[in-house]
């Protein structure tokens, strides 16, 4: 993607400032920007004028309110594993890493929630949460920051059950662009008290404040869990398989469709022997026999729609094992050319339309020579891509880059969204216009009420 | 409530305009002119100087138009069954009637979602969904419209399993101030692109613009449905089996609390011959065996905390007898005092703090002398109390004002929210100050800015 340009401004008289505000945990090292200016994606990165690494909410009022006086760009930062350019320092300015911030503040296991600071990753929040029998289902994949998690409003393999971080946040707290700190949301489990700002600032990708504390939602640890998977003769039998399962109401934790290319890449490289075919994995969760019933019912919709044999999994060693394949996926899509990279891209349709979509951008990418895996979080018509490609040649990227502009179309016009999970950055900027229309201005109007000197994550989500 | 006092504008000039625009879909007559000026609440109403019926998105932007050229007010309503003094036109202008707006635009079966122009109510879509196995579940008690309830972020009995309308709610068509027509969301389960303004618009209260058109997430009939009523010797003894289901991760459909007070009202009103003791409602949804399986599971939490024997009722016109006593508490709290009038209040708080909150409001009404039973989608946390009051006594009033001033300020105190689900309006802002803090500012600068000339809905959810 060609990097935006955007004017960068002055940080200096800003630095001198946060340095005194800060000591050594303000770092202008090439190395600590080089980190924070780029993400996993293949997004050219923009690297910060410094990274600041703040402990408290106050903290990083302070150093909000720094930046907003001198007008200088602030990024906020989690773990950097976002995929459409989001922290890249486009105008630079200072990248605020929420890494030290990552305490958890409280755990109401009663009411199944808990508040943690926007630095606590994923894993770490399951880790402190399973003695108490509760987790955070909500899985993008990486080890991200809650507080990232939020702001990208991330999803992933549970989401078909458990939603998104949007069902999954109850409220945050947010330093605004002058430097306020504010509270959204509450511990109810439902409220109708005002607009609903949680949800504003969930996606909004630290364009309209830095997330400094989330409260979420918990769960139980399900009684059972039940793991398969089946391999289909036609990717329209496992995707009418997803439709019919969802149609019936099966609370089915996971979903998620590898295509053949993924599943060869997955067998060579995991060294494992899956039929080279469309392929489901489920999860079911739930009690004892309610897994059991779910199982037996999704094993019977498989099977009128060409679907072969489950291999099950409930013991939690042999689940991790079926599932490596499917988190090594990324992996295995880059091992099929060793020196390459890799660009992951997503949308999400209609469940209906997801067959159609994926068989066109599947002859797409025949039609072009590019080896593209396939991926998809079905349950909710989301599906990834990832264009495996080698940097050194520009008409290599070139033609991945307007696959995914066909692609991109194609989902819209199929009624569904540029991104179902990754988020706008500043990768997809162009089809959330496509995509939104005059919403768009309207996002541009409380953008530009909330930060009228454009200082938070310039250049991400909106061109302004 | 006292009536917050506002300037009226001169809308003569405007009413001309719609006039010409609308024929005789613009009326000024009394009669209509009240009913359209008082919602089914204890508020105080006020007059809109007319009323315009519109039929179509493109009508709605000119009715907009015009009324924004002259600064005139516009109050949307759907059926006038809010509950907060949502629709009084407390600065006259215009109110918006959606009822004509009423037709089902598509049902996409497949994907389980699908649009309705603002005034379909919710009972007029279950209708048109019923034959296609199809249905929507919130269900806030009134038949209100669906633009009304996403207005409002209604919920009702069934949030628990199924959400509220902020999690039901894909996508909206608005009219938003300046007569432009927005799209919102779309069609995809899930998205990432740009700021969530549909959840930004659902529960505004036709603050930030109208609402035209609702996409809606639809769910399939369940194979089985199965109700049940069992009573509690204490209180806390009902509140801690909600308690325990919800951790637990059953995924009950309706856990509704019905206080001693409201099942003597229930037993007398619809002739029954429930214990007067502290009882709940339920409701599970799924096959045959999953609501058997759900059943049996919460019989032994009720079984362990002084629950008798559940009454149970699986037949459709069982089920309905026994929802009957729920459905009609309203009425059976109404004829405890023939003649006089309900003022309905709710608050919700975390559910491990539902049980001293509901006690402390009981023991404060008894204290104060005040005839107020009490339900509760207790599986959200949520209680309402209708305080059954004698119009033609001021200092009754007061009495109730200032018990749902101690109950609200408990519920915060508590960790709750001052409206679970029955919104701000006008009567409850200054609690909504006392919660939200800081962030009523920022929801100040959003109004402000889509909204600059105040003419929507104003004096609602934010004094401004």
């Amino acid at each position: 993607m060609t990097l935006p340009a955007l004017d960068h401004r002055d940080a200096a008289p800003a630095l001198e400032e946060l340095r005194a505000l800060l000591g050594d945990r303000l770092s202008t090292a090439e190395a600590v920007r080089e980190h924070h200016g780029n993400d996993v994606s293949y997004h050219e990165g923009a690297l910060p004028d410094a990274v600041a690494f703040a402990r408290t909410n106050e903290e990083v009022s302070e150093i909000v309110k720094i930046c907003a006086r001198h007008k200088v760009p602030l990024v906020p930062f989690g773990t950097g594993t976002s995929l459409e350019g989001h922290i890249a320092a486009l105008a630079g300015g200072v990248c605020l890493d929420v890494a030290q911030m990552d305490a958890v503040l409280e755990v109401n296991a009663e009411d199944l929630d808990c508040r943690v600071q926007a630095g606590v990753t994923r894993k770490q929040l399951n880790e402190y949460l399973r003695d108490q029998g509760l987790m955070f289902p909500i899985d993008p994949g990486a080890d991200a920051s809650l507080g990232g998690m939020a702001a990208t409003r991330a999803s992933g393999t549970n989401a078909v059950r458990y939603g998104t971080m949007r069902e999954n946040v109850l409220g945050l707290t947010v330093v605004l662009a002058d430097g306020r700190i504010v509270r959204t949301g509450g511990r109810a489990r439902k409220s109708s008290a005002g607009y609903d700002l949680t949800r504003l600032f969930v996606g909004s990708e630290g364009t309209l404040g830095v997330i400094t504390e989330v409260q979420l939602r918990l769960h139980g640890i399900p009684e059972s869990i039940a793991s398969g998977v089946c391999s289909f003769e036609s990717l329209e039998g496992a995707v009418s398989t997803v439709i019919t399962t969802i149609q019936m109401g099966v609370p089915v934790a996971r979903i998620e469709l590898l295509d053949e290319v993924q599943m060869d890449a997955c067998n060579r490289y995991s060294k494992l022997d899956y039929p080279v075919q469309p392929t489901l994995f489920f999860e079911f969760h739930g009690s004892e026999a309610s897994t059991c019933e779910q199982a037996e019912t999704v094993g019977a919709i498989a099977a009128d729609n060409g679907g072969g044999e489950f291999r099950w999994a409930t013991k939690p060693e042999e689940r991790s094992q079926l599932w490596q394949a499917r988190h090594d996926a990324y992996y295995a899509a880059l091992a099929l050319r060793p020196g390459c990279g890799g660009w992951p891209t997503d949308v999400c349709v209609p469940i209906s339309r997801l067959a159609e979509c994926i068989l066109e951008t599947k002859r797409d990418i025949e039609e072009n020579g590019l080896v593209a895996p396939i991926v998809g979080h079905v349950g909710d018509g989301n599906f990834h891509l990832v264009y495996v490609i080698d940097p050194n040649v520009p008409e290599e990227v070139a033609r991945a880059s307007a696959h995914n502009d066909r692609m991109v179309k194609r989902a819209l016009a199929l009624g569904g969204t540029c991104t179902g999970e990754h988020g706008v950055g500043y990768g997809k900027m162009e089809f959330l216009k496509a995509e939104q229309g005059e919403a768009v201005a309207v996002m541009r109007s409380i953008k530009k009420a909330l930060d009228p000197d454009n200082i938070m994550n310039p250049g991400k989500v909106l061109s302004v």
